[in-house]
C-alpha cells in the first residue's frame, strides 16, 4: 500500500492552520514556503482539502486557507479521504469469475469474494484508527518548541 | 492508499494452490488461466512469493508452485508484503524539518513527528488484522462450490 506525498503535505498544512489560528487565512505561498514545497502543486491538495469541506479559501489579496471546522472535528481519515480519494486500496476485480469460473453460475458469486472481505476487514481496521484521531490530538502531541517555531517563523514572514 | 493488482492474483494463486494441494506442482499457465491473468506478468508475482518463502517452485517440464508452508502457517500479511514490500505506506520525509524548521536544532526533531506516528499508529491496526488472518482461513471461509469448481477445471485441464 502506497500514499501520496500529498499526505504528508495535507496533515502538516492542518497542523499549521490549527496552529496559526486567529492569524486570519493563510496563502499557499506561505504554506508552501513553511515546508519548502512546489507551492502550485501543493495548491492543489488545499483546494482538495477545501472541496471536503476541511478548508475554507478565501479569494483576494489576503486571501488564503483557514480550518473550515473546529480542530476536533476535523479527523484524520477526512484528510487522507480527501487527498487519496475514499476507493478502497485493495482492489477487488472478480478473478474469480473468470478462467476456471467464467462458466460458473452467477448465483456461485452472490457472496462478496472472501479475499476481498479479508482485505477489507484490514482497511477498515485502518479507517477506525484515522477516524479515532483529530488535528487536536496532533496539536496536544506536537512538542511546544515546533509551534512556537512555527508562530514566529509566521509572524517574521508578515513584517 | 493503493494496491496493485498482484496482491489480488497473489492471494488468489495461494489460495488456488492450497486447494490444489496434493496435485504436485501447479505451473504459472495453468494460474494464469485458472483466473485469466497474463503469465509472464502473474510469473513474476509468483517469484517474488518464492523468494519470501511463501511457494516453493520446481523447475523442469512438470515444475510449477506449491505452497511452502502448511496454510495456517501463510498469514494474509506475508502475502502483501511479498507483493508489495514492507515500507510504511504513508512515507514520512520530515518535511517539519524544511523551510520555517531548516534552522532549528537538530535535537528539536530528536522525537519522530507526530504526523508520521500518527499515520503508523493506523498502518499498525491493519497490520495486525492482516496477520491475524491465514491462507487456512481463505479455505475455510471459501464456498465449497469454489474449491470443486477449481478443482475440477484442473483435473479437466490434464486430460
Amino acid at each position: 500500500m502506497k500514499m501520496s506525498e500529498g499526505v504528508e503535505w495535507a496533515l502538516h498544512c492542518c497542523l499549521t492552520l490549527a496552529w496559526l489560528e486567529g492569524e486570519g487565512p493563510v496563502p499557499t505561498s506561505k504554506l508552501a514556503a513553511a515546508f519548502d514545497l512546489p507551492a502550485h502543486y501543493l495548491n492543489k491538495f488545499l483546494q482538495n482539502l477545501a472541496r471536503a469541506g476541511i478548508l475554507s479559501s478565501t479569494a483576494g489579496s489576503r486571501g488564503g486557507f483557514r480550518l473550515a471546522k473546529r480542530p476536533e472535528s476535523i479527523t484524520l481519515l477526512e484528510i487522507v479521504n480527501a487527498v487519496e480519494g475514499d476507493e478502497w486500496g485493495f482492489r477487488c476485480t472478480e478473478i474469480r469469475q473468470r478462467g476456471a469460473g467464467c462458466h460458473a453460475a452467477k448465483s456461485d458469486f452472490s457472496r462478496p469474494c472472501g479475499i476481498a472481505a479479508a482485505m477489507r476487514r484490514a482497511e477498515d481496521a485502518w479507517r477506525r484508527e484515522l477516524a479515532a484521531q483529530t488535528v487536536a490530538d496532533l496539536v496536544r502531541t506536537a512538542p511546544p518548541s515546533g509551534t512556537q517555531r512555527m508562530r514566529r517563523w509566521y509572524a517574521d514572514q508578515a513584517r
